[in-house]
């Protein structure tokens, strides 16, 4: 089921000519319209997408999108499969297209529009004092908002949660029977931009926080929503006090995280996986179902379903433990 | 000194056929009351208590409680000195019975009673803007309180403290002279529930938090309360920034604990113990008196009076540096 | 540029005699002015100042303080340069001594002056709710304050600056073009005092927290103000969520410095230094310029410039990996 995204304004007039001009290429003759900027797999026939490595040859065979980012030497490769567009830097690329798309994706840091609650609106929901509500912010009955907590505009949060106090929440969707503790801060911009010398530019983040039913936050996490995907929680996992989850990171269902766990962006985590304290996962990597990670452990590589690890850098628990002996 | 716990309200009316019923087993004949559930060492004539481990045997020999949760193998050990209640998951039953003595100690993510303070009533308190107590909070004279902090009800706080802004208190007795600096939260449940693949049960935490006497604790600490006994903080102790202390730590008196280390639950930490930054201590341990702890180390065994231990996992420190000349 | 400090009144009516009185020593028979308390290569000929170590001999040679404070055997080595006052406890001297210059270094934990804003003073400047600013804080055009933010007398905040939400900023200079993200906590004292069985004694911070242009500065970081020196944040650098960065850091520019990193006291970070997630600096430390750091790592010896290191202790990050393959 892809959930809708409310947060950010789509431009609907970006036409190819458009794109081609920020990317400092000649024009097209033909008027084309351009829908949206995807990745390969869920691209639709009228997005533009685009290809980093060609270890996603494959699906970029499959892919719908006709128009495809690419650098010189992957051109070559793709070219019998869609309409390569050849750039210098794809990552800058992607990012220079997204703000197109989202111009208001990169500047979130405060909603204005947040005010006191309309009580007579939000039947059956329980506030504490100095709540801030954004527009069009949808809660379900039975939930409960601690004091001096922000939600911001268009954020929607199930039946039955409970949020606690000085929590901050943004571009995020949240299920039913959530929990999310005091002091945490979930869906701000990733910590994603290109150095520069004089100026580092940030790069848009038109990603959400997705947290699946029954999950619980605890207090002062920070969960950063994603960039051109989501920061998925998925259902019933709970995660303990001042963890960090950069953006585009997706946990499995039924996981078990405890305090000062770190996780790098873009990780993917599988089912009832259990981390110990203050471990770091890096980004980018694959972690299966049921696997096991020992408190303080540095994971730098994939692990398999069924593993149990330990140590910095990980490895099998039982090496660890008898090198440690 | 026994401090009596203000949070959660006991239910007085318990009886043995009401507890025998919750864990699905046949009642006695005869009207039995039971008045709490405590731990071996500290239980009276007429509570119920448990043991988890035939470790705890000479302790068992030696307790007032008549009923004891026990497993059927520990039972067969334990029948000549109390009356066992033989069940299958001892730790299950516990939180049952603790459910049913202490209705209200898991459902405390919001108090809702916490408003504007009344002055009249608290002279020689200064309080900053948006400070919201709870009911019958009690805090000594020359007491600070910041802008936007929370103190739930029934709260103790001692004289000449400063508390900091953005500070959340609750289940917390504090004494003294103590600092309790900027976005802490202090004493919500902690991080403790049986997994259940369709929806965790977490377990009440009827537990307090107790910081003695000119203590500091650091901004953005989480400090959880205890599950059936308390989280303490011994005298003068001093806590840094961003520490993470779970449920049912006991920290000395003395200490020096630097920033972003990180406490699992219930283990207990001697006098003049000194931990460098980003330390971990594994859960259910026991550190020594005069310890020092290097930055960074997992510690996870005991560790006994004046050792100087470092690494990964933690061991004395001059193997530490000679594997790491 | 040396940027001034407005946050602590300096007594300007401090008298050599003045010193040697809390100093436990006879009094002098001439009325000689001491301006201020500084360090050895800083210090005016009307300063006081002070040696810990031999090693900065070379620098006292070049000090323009006629009187420094030091120890016995230092003091014999020395007394050719100056006039030393010998005492038995340099460090406790010193902090003494800054006490009696700057009285009210030590209670800042709340400002009470911080009120809700004066908007027709702060034109061109966009507030949230519930925003609380102290006396004379001095704030650029088309900065934006999120909700709840609270900044303390005399903060100088530059233009097109991005306060987020539940920030909490004092004692600090920020520059322009700068985001401090939600939750954040910039600017107390740092985690310095003399320990002491009874009641531990903290020593004074005089400095400040100085944050240059186009600097990020993640969710719930912490970043302590510097004791008698500056906490510095260089131009263009980055910090991710959960950072803590302790007392009389300085950090160069165009750093990029990922999520839950911890610095130690006083360590010296180059420019174009790149942290790792939950990599942790020890005190006193040198980082030199381009240097990259490895997640993880835990850092305890200087490190030169351009070097590559990972590791718990930090190493050569190639010797690292093979001994970890």
């Amino acid at each position: 089921m892809k959930i809708k995204n409310p947060f950010f304004k789509k431009n609907n007039n970006i036409y190819l000519n458009d794109i081609l001009k920020i990317l400092g290429k000649n024009k097209e003759n033909k008027k084309i319209k351009i829908n949206d900027i995807s990745d390969l797999s869920s691209a639709s026939v009228n997005d533009i997408s685009f290809i980093s490595s060609l270890k996603y040859l494959d699906i970029l065979k499959k892919t719908k999108a006709k128009f495809v980012i690419a650098n010189e030497p992957h051109s070559r490769k793709i070219k019998y499969f869609c309409k390569p567009i050849i750039v210098k830097n794809v990552l800058k690329s992607i990012y220079d297209i997204t703000k197109l798309f989202y111009p208001d994706s990169l500047n979130d840091a405060v909603d204005f529009l947040a005010v006191t609650p309309n009580i007579v609106k939000y039947k059956n929901i329980k506030f504490g004092s100095n709540v801030l509500l954004g527009n069009n912010v949808k809660i379900g009955k039975n939930t409960i908002i601690g004091h001096n907590t922000i939600i911001e505009s268009n954020v929607k949060i199930g039946v039955s949660c409970t949020i606690g106090n000085n929590v901050l929440i943004k571009n995020s969707i949240i299920g039913n029977n959530v929990r999310i503790l005091d002091g945490a801060v979930i869906g701000k911009k990733g910590f994603g931009f290109f150095p520069d010398k004089k100026k580092n530019i940030r790069y848009p983040h038109r990603g959400m926080v997705i947290i699946h039913d029954n999950v619980e936050i605890g207090c002062n996490n920070t969960i950063d929503r994603g960039s051109l995907s989501n920061t998925i929680i998925g259902k019933n996992t709970f995660i303990d006090n001042q963890v960090h989850i950069a953006h585009n990171v997706n946990i499995g269902n039924n996981c078990i995280i405890t305090g000062q766990v770190g996780f790098a962006g873009s990780s993917k985590i599988g089912n009832s996986v259990m981390i110990g304290g203050q471990a770091g996962i890096s980004g980018h990597l694959k972690i299966g179902n049921n696997v096991q990670i020992g408190g303080g452990s540095g994971v730098v590589k994939n692990i398999s379903d069924n593993s149990k690890v330990m140590g910095y850098p990980a490895k099998d628990i039982r090496n660890f433990l008898k090198e440690n002996k």
